[in-house]
């Protein structure tokens, strides 16, 4: 069960990604998952641009952000591979060294992204800044722990 | 009812961009234009390996793969604003001097790419490599027309 168990948190990691690599070469694995956190970034800032008050609150905006986030959330972690912690990349070497909290942390992110999707599907703001706060927490801990200055 | 149509076809293409400037910096829509094209291809190229018989077929990575590029085919177009001609880009300036051709472009991609997912749906690979080629002209059509060397 507990292999189960593993083996579903993976597939749902890693669910666009099939038994062979994914990417040809090192730097292509990291121009990928730079650009996914590019994208998912813009979008999420929208949304926190609305729940700081800093633009007036669009529930159809947020909505469509945070689909956009959840569906983005799941994608840079499968191009972690081995062999991408050199070149144009602020990745710790502890993002392979402590695999697993590695793994927790992208886990946590796209849990919280996907409570924030559900919540701007609700067009509650206070809900969207609740789940939005959380949210930005899963970021900034990866980024405290994995990422360079 | 001809601005309608045309109003509908700028909600279609614009749908996450609300009146306000998205990007705060011409190489921050620069980077997250090319950012989304990157995702964007790497999925791509994930359907089309299928397609060209590189990697045995998978119906539920190829569904997966082609529900990502459909949702990204609409993020880069938000980014080609005034003003991000310049820098770190291979934009042409006729995306500009001919706005109305790269929008027509723009958008028989998003069409395509539509149908690709429609097609990965299916399950049948015949319909899936159909669509791939074709999705794949107006790719090709727009980087001929609108991208530098």
């Amino acid at each position: 069960m507990k292999r189960l168990a593993l083996a579903l948190t993976c597939a749902t990691l890693f669910a666009a990604l099939p038994a062979h690599a994914q990417f040809q070469k090192p730097e292509d694995a990291i121009k990928y998952r730079k650009g996914a956190f590019t994208v998912m970034a813009a979008h999420f800032g929208r949304i926190g641009a609305m729940a700081q008050g800093k633009v007036p609150f669009d529930a159809a905006a947020a909505q469509s952000n945070a689909e956009i986030v959840a569906t983005l959330s799941r994608l840079p972690f499968t191009a972690f591979v081995e062999g991408t912690d050199k070149g144009e990349t602020r990745a710790k070497p502890e993002i392979w060294t402590d695999a697993a909290k590695f793994k927790e942390g992208s886990q946590a992110m796209i849990d919280a992204v996907g409570k924030l999707n559900a919540a701007a599907k609700t067009g509650n703001l206070d809900q969207i800044k609740a789940a939005f706060g959380d949210a930005g927490k899963t970021c900034k801990a990866c980024h405290d722990n994995f990422r360079k200055e």
